[in-house]
């Protein structure tokens, strides 16, 4: 079965197309700059060329539409006919509490999907556009959407609810969600299939931290606790994210600088975390170069972003009564050598022993980084979310049938 | 020297007075229902029967001039003459960043508390109330200001700075300051006292936890993260308080219930924490009793409770590499055997071994919980905020002399 992969942003849309007999990726690429003056596609066919496209896409649907003209061209292409995707997977971002696993898209669900836009404005809408967008230019073709919330539906009562009147969660389902759980769920397996034990009886913390971040508690193969919160704003100092914050802030600040309810979400969500600290970037590359310059801001980014990831292991480490193996994954869990550095470094009091010069590999391939003799394992594992998004896919609709 | 402590609420006034020679307490007191009708004043002379006077009691000068007349009073007083009063200490919640330590009180020093009514407006203004008052009174008698702040004031800046745009730190200092710095101090110097181990080797967890709750990481000696943030909501679940909570929670509910600053503020403070979730009641006893009754809203307040606060032990242990000491006070802290209990059990990846026998011993002094093999020595110490303030006092105003 080929099976696209698809994950709407509000003005883009990435896609990998696989084929599900050996799970290969045929091809993979991005719209940029929907409904903007001269969009973006870039196309890349698996072991040839990119290329790329500038033409007019102003909206969704005509995306997708370009999607399939390229993935079907003669020269660029990879299928002889649209009829080939026989499934069609969608990243959406927010579950809530209805969806405790990746669904096929129908009637109903797509009603769900609109009760969450509340939950999720900034993501769910677009999600939606990629499916109705996917429904106009493969009529029939099943769909099915794969839920970043899904994964943490597992945590227990007292991890989710947050100490704030009940009657908040009754009439708006106010609690903890989490995010990047297809991350989570496929590292912590991918970590017990690396280390040869049953997933069943490990303490595993993963740690996903790229431009946004979270860390997950997972005991048995299940989410005990998360990081991020209702919004993905709680939590991990991330690129431009406050993280935790004395919630007395966010009403001190709007009193103090007249700002509204979205003025001061757009201040916690995208002006603020390392780009707020470091007054230059968002980026952890960036930031880790302006260290080594000796720039003081860059330093004291850093420094907090890692203390705050640190201090998340410790937690979740007593929130499990211990920790057998720690997972870095995503952009910057799997490229950063200092960042892991520091971390561990700082965690001997957990047995902890870092290997530097398997800390210093780079490589695609999940692998350790702590010596023979630490009581913890400690892993590098490339995330691979779009490669769980068409399992879920493909499996759900085998079994549909 | 005999030094009268004050510690001053917007309606209430709480006093100690003691005898500086052997620390001992010659009397305390408290004035309620201070600008109401019937103000009550209920005064314990050490070793002599309490007695409680009914009277108006309109402002905190008044206030102060009735205890100064039990304080002299035939039957009920212990002092001859209000000249016995050599010194008069305060307890100020908020000293911002101008205390890093206690201070004598001058024009200057006033000034600057007024600056900071702004950062603790349920607070600061009291307190100043209760020092005007005493001046009033007892005019020429020096004051000391104990700041609750002071002793955090050595966090290093990637502990106390949030991760939001450096503007609000400049302009409005926005930032972590902690509370319960007196009892953080003075527990965690009891306890390598108790310990006869040199404070400056050793990495404590003290566990201030009462109807406000903060948990510090004192790292020889001195405060390094703490988690109370720039006001008390933050960190720990409390009684009325939410602690942690996803930042873009409170911009939801203000929009969704049309809630004003002072009304989300008001929610989070007054309306949240062990009272929210139980339905019942704020107080730990009650919790506790509904719990062993199987009330499920009082087990999961229990639980949340529990949850949140091993959860920063946890952070803070990775946040100094380990720990040595974890102590437990304030009134749930020294009270609640299961609390203690509870926490201990799951900690054992640190290599805390609770003892049973010694956990369920109830006394008024320090003492150790955990097994002689026990890697980590968990204490309960009572915690003593008044005699914090009665001891700078008296240093302070010794060495102004």
């Amino acid at each position: 079965m080929k099976v696209l992969v698809i994950n709407a942003g509000s003005s883009s849309l990435k896609y990998q197309l696989y084929n599900m007999e050996d799970e290969s990726v045929l091809a993979k690429g991005l719209v940029e700059r929907i409904g903007m003056d001269s969009s973006i596609l870039t196309h890349k066919p698996t072991g040839r060329e990119e290329v790329t496209e500038v033409s007019e896409i102003l909206e969704h649907t005509t995306a997708i539409r370009k999607v399939i003209d390229i993935l079907t061209d003669k020269e660029n292409g990879v299928l002889d006919s649209v009829s080939e995707i026989q499934a069609v997977g969608h990243r959406v971002v927010h579950g809530g509490e209805a969806f405790k696993a990746s669904a096929l898209v129908d009637d109903a669900a797509k009603a769900e999907i609109r009760r969450l836009f509340d939950l999720a404005p900034l993501h769910n809408p677009a999600a939606m556009m990629g499916i109705r967008a996917a429904e106009l230019n493969m009529p029939g073709v099943p769909q099915v959407m794969v839920f970043d919330t899904a994964f943490h539906q597992t945590m227990p009562e007292h991890a989710y609810l947050y100490a704030i009147p009940r009657v908040l969660y009754k009439k708006y389902k106010v609690r903890r969600y989490g995010a990047h759980g297809t991350s989570h769920d496929y590292v912590s397996k991918a970590a017990a299939e690396y280390l040869g034990r049953p997933l069943e009886d490990l303490k595993i913390i993963t740690c996903h931290v790229g431009n946004g971040g979270s860390v997950t508690a997972v005991r048995g193969g299940v989410s005990v606790d998360t990081s991020m919160g209702m919004t993905p704003l709680e939590g991990l100092m991330m690129g431009t994210r406050s993280g935790d914050l004395d919630p007395a802030i966010v009403p001190y600040v709007m009193n103090k600088e007249e700002l509204s309810v979205s003025e001061v979400n757009s201040m916690l969500n995208k002006h603020s975390g390392l780009l707020a600290i470091s007054g230059i970037s968002s980026d952890m590359r960036e930031i880790t170069e302006g260290m080594e310059k000796g720039e003081p801001n860059s330093t004291l980014a850093f420094e907090m972003y890692e203390y705050r990831l640190r201090k998340y292991i410790g937690s979740y480490a007593a929130a499990m009564n211990g920790v057998d193996v720690i997972v870095f994954t995503a952009g910057v869990g799997e490229n950063s050598v200092v960042l892991r550095q520091k971390v561990c470094e700082q965690l001997t009091y957990l047995g902890v022993e870092l290997d530097e010069a398997l800390n210093a590999i780079r490589s695609g391939e999940p692998r350790r980084i702590t010596t023979e003799n630490s009581k913890v394992d400690v892993l590098v594992v490339p995330t691979n979310e779009e490669l769980v998004i068409a399992r879920d896919t493909h499996r759900i609709v085998l079994n549909s049938k």
